[in-house]
């Protein structure tokens, strides 16, 4: 390749740092790519880092010596992250919303790719510090923030299954009781999607009482996985004893008023943290 | 905001850019953003348009005048997306991938979100010009794709339920023949989420006899709404008359030794016009 100037050096590491979250780049990397010295690469990466630090994209953490490089860390500063939350509660909090059962209408929500990209850049900020290898949902509507949060951990996403008829061999299934129904519903997860002794953040659109992320828990047990964190999009108050307790909410409906048709939308448990 | 020098306003207009794809951006919202000259900021989009261009990013779209400013396509070369799809194709002929049925076990790719990122940017790239307003794709396993390729399209995705257990409000459904088993299954769609008239794109993971495919079409036949491409990850040969006959494959599966557990995987039809 032929020398590249600092100005189109930098649109390119940005570009390439920005596609590869939480992967290490030797610096080597980048001067062979750009025919560029060493040195003029860690300059450029000072440039980088800042902007990248002063607009709240994320962190760039350097890791020297030989083994060494550059690694792009998403974060979206908590402060962003609430005035984000702010805006997606008062769409919520819209009457025409509110659907039987007290279940709330996402979909057109969870159908938009830029607040999804939000919200996953949330969780991954959430759960940082967490080293996961994989993250897990329950089909169908956590599947698309799962897969968000996913882009900017860098890690695989495992899906569990609501009936068993999965064309990826061998399953292994278990009953669970939803915590608000009561009923006895079945999940499942393909044995081999799951590595051994990984640690599993779980992530999903919704929770009343907590029983299907129970459920999950309990899989996970059966694939001797680590649950290392459980994020769920919007909680609702309604049930105040969850069958889980360790728990990151985003958004919380605190209250729902049928007659009125109105409904009451506050950002979650980690805003109060 | 304090005046931005020009390094550190390429870093940020590059993030700016590929986070908001298909989105005119005015120039004065960056020349407002960084305290500088509208030709400033016209001499920085030269550079990033050169690089985007020769590194296979994406064009950048330049609209004059008053209500002009500046759109980012991503765009992968075809010569890319083939080389990405020939090691898609070989990694998928391993013979321990092969289930039952003739299915493919393909949970560990269409759980990565790096591959998921380079197959949603080449359906982005195979559907640029078809102003599409929706992606539509069924669950379980098209999911991911639908949402990969619609992050690059700047579109939302709806997603067509296999049962009618949905809490979105009243759904209509449709009966369709599965074109390989023969059965009759049902699909169904939330009334509220697809608009009228919508420039609609179908997505998913895999196509036998495209029974599956011909039934979305129908049903967004219900909605008045228009198909202007399917795009498939992966078809199989197995099947000649497919259902639909307009359709873009990524992959092909040619054929299946069941005894020698074989599998032969070539690039799809799009790489054949």
């Amino acid at each position: 390749m032929k020398k590249m100037r600092r100005s189109s050096r930098l649109v390119d590491m940005t570009q390439y740092l920005l596609s590869h979250p939480y992967t290490l780049i030797p610096l080597t990397y980048f001067a062979d790519q750009y025919g560029a010295a060493k040195s003029s690469i860690s300059e450029d990466l000072v440039i980088v880092k800042e902007l990248f630090e002063n607009r709240g994209i994320g962190m760039l953490k350097t890791v020297a010596g030989a083994a060494g490089g550059v690694q792009y860390i998403p974060i979206m500063k908590k402060e962003d992250a609430l005035s984000v939350i702010k805006d997606i509660c008062e769409t919520l909090s819209a009457s025409e919303r509110l659907l039987p059962g007290g279940y709330l209408y996402m979909a057109d929500f969870l159908g938009n790719p830029r607040v999804l990209s939000q919200v996953g850049k949330i969780f991954a900020s959430v759960f940082a510090e967490k080293e996961i290898d994989v993250i897990m949902t329950v089909e169908t509507k956590g599947i698309p923030l799962a897969y968000a949060t996913a882009h900017y951990l860098n890690v695989p996403v495992v899906i569990v299954r609501r009936d068993t008829k999965i064309t990826e061999g061998s399953v292994v299934s278990i009953n669970y009781v939803s915590g608000s129904s009561k009923r006895i519903q079945t999940m499942s997860l393909a044995r081999r999607v799951m590595p051994e002794n990984a640690r599993v953040l779980i992530i999903d659109d919704f929770m009343k009482a907590g029983g299907t992320a129970q459920g999950m828990i309990d899989l996970l047990g059966e694939f001797h996985a680590e649950v290392v964190g459980v994020g769920i999009f919007v909680e609702t108050a309604e049930i105040e004893e969850k069958l889980v307790h360790d728990y990151v909410s985003l958004a919380r409906i605190t209250d729902v008023d049928s007659r009125e048709k109105k409904v009451y939308v506050e950002p979650g448990n980690w805003f109060e943290k």
